[in-house]
């Protein structure tokens, strides 16, 4: 692969496109200015929306395309039917190698039953997931899955960890990440056999990674790991609750604050301060789920996304193929299942 | 029974017992003057500071015991070795007929084994749910089940449903609660299997309450329902995370008040707000997690709660008592598995 990325952006997705998409690229573009964009989408809207990013219009190409998939589309309509949208056109450049890695803030569901169905999973990862990045008193965490598969296995757990560590790794920058399995309780008998035989696992191979055991709900704010592991059932409800209840104290605060003049008073010395700390759990620093385990980087920008959250999602993409995840999964996973690579031979000498 | 209720109390369960066990039992007294205590433990322990309470040891009887279970006793060995503990005899009071209800704030998984085995569940329910509050955006919600059942049948959840809806009616005084399953999305074809058929069945049963259908995990917080069912894995993840998320805000917004002259100004200001914000999100008025669905009141207070807190405890086992729970139950379960008696025919009538 060239050192000229190329990111197919599906510009009919999310509430606001194709103008953040495009607004979002050209952020993006600030910081990787040599990366170059496919935009999968209407051409009539698109177009005047690019002569105003004159810079951004240099390094771009649009493809041309009236259909999308809309964020009622069911996936199984969007695999029935989605087939010219400018999702799958935008998914299918990174299969056809056209592109290095796709963004969409488009439908969820639809996206990862397309990027399933066009793009598979690598051999040795059965399933993929949704990771993203939840706010820590020491930083960030990556949670993985968040609602990919309801149900999983030890071995999917096993699969999501190495993903999970590796992404950590190539964009947040963790160095040997620690990973906990989402569980209710620390010690080793509690909860489900598949979470009991996962952490043997865990704790037996040998992965670029540290195994941190079992971890309760509180435990993911506290920034106890860099990694969380979980099923999608309980990644997408304990991702929410923690959304939920940050809104409730922000809430809550707003109201201290509105309820005498003093109150008000104390508003204005600390808004600086408070400005802040709403940055800190802005939840477009927090942008752009990942799908792991498919053979192409492909980020989930939020549907409700400004540019700034869409820029972010496209860097994480960036990160991604720049610093070399897919050969980095590749090769762990391999590594996991004992393939005989150079990997595992480093590793035993 | 008697209007003269009677409290069982393990006086030696939870942190600092028996100190706020007794302490808390007084604090409940000045709500309820007239209720009785047993008080399950060590006497040279207890006698002492129940001589420094005279209001209280007016109205409380000491059965002594040194017998105790810790926070590290495994439910198995509670079971086991546990006959003699104060936990065990304060439970057994209630099954004797010699109180009505019993609070402890020991060991949760012992506290459950125990009021398992000695109280049984009452027919037609399968298995006794944990239930606690969550604040909200609109006051406060009862979520079920918290940890006792890691995977739940369809039954198990309409059975919570029920229960929970009652407790919601019987101790918060909401008329007709509303009930939400909590999901992965609000879709009915959402979910697990499980899910989906309990959604059928409380959809289709004449119940005393509102179902509300799916929820996700930001919902909670939102108070977008006054009753949350869930299985025992991903309320007691969701409530530990928004418990955890709770407390990262608080950090933060300490931080952001220390970070600047003119911010800790606006701190002293606001602070008679900020200490109302303190109080509403304080844990303690939402203490007393609560064992639904079992023959007896049995009421789990925080091991590491103060007096306050046990109080808080205390008055909701006193609540559930006088306002008619256990026969609500059985009346309710009966008519949710069509039993021919008067409630069924009147409200079919």
């Amino acid at each position: 692969m060239s050192d000229r990325l190329t990111i197919a952006l599906d510009a009919m997705g999310g509430d606001n496109a194709p103008e953040i998409v495009l607004r979002g690229a050209d952020i993006a573009r600030e910081r990787y200015p040599d990366v170059r964009y496919l935009i999968f989408g209407d051409e009539s809207a698109i177009e005047p929306l690019l002569a105003t990013l004159p810079k951004l219009r240099e390094r771009a190409e649009i493809r041309h395309t009236t259909d999308r998939i809309t964020s009622e589309t069911k996936p199984s309509a969007a695999l029935r039917t989605g087939r010219q949208s400018s999702m799958w056109l935008a998914v299918n450049a990174v299969r056809e190698g056209q592109a290095d890695a796709i963004v969409s803030a488009g439908n969820t569901g639809a996206l990862m039953a397309v990027a399933k169905f066009v793009l598979r999973t690598p051999k040795g990862v059965d399933r993929p997931a949704i990771a993203g990045l939840v706010p820590t008193a020491r930083g960030e965490c990556t949670m993985l899955d968040l609602g990919a598969n309801l149900e999983c296995d030890t071995e999917n757990l096993v699969q999501f960890a190495v993903m999970g560590a590796l992404f950590s790794k190539v964009v947040l920058g963790v160095e040997r990440p620690s990973v906990g399995l989402l569980n209710v309780g620390a010690e080793e008998l509690k909860g489900h056999e598949v979470l009991r035989s996962a952490a043997g696992r865990l704790r037996e191979t040998e992965l670029p990674l540290k195994f941190a055991g079992f971890i309760e709900g509180n435990d993911i704010a506290k920034g106890a790991v860099d990694v969380v592991v979980t099923d999608g059932f309980t990644g997408n409800v304990a991702l929410k609750t923690a959304e939920g209840t940050a809104q409730l104290c922000a809430g809550f605060l707003k109201e201290s604050f509105r309820s005498s003049v003093l109150a008000m008073g104390g508003y204005l010395l600390a808004r600086g301060a408070l400005r802040k700390l709403r940055l800190r759990l802005d939840p477009r620093r927090y942008n752009g789920a990942v799908f792991l385990g498919l053979n192409g980087v492909v980020v989930k920008s939020h549907g409700g996304s400004d540019a700034y959250g869409f820029g972010n999602a496209v860097c994480v993409a960036i990160d991604m193929q720049r610093n070399g995840f897919m050969t980095g999964m590749r090769s762990e996973i391999e590594r996991l299942y004992g393939g005989p690579g150079p990997q595992a031979e480093a590793i035993a000498g």
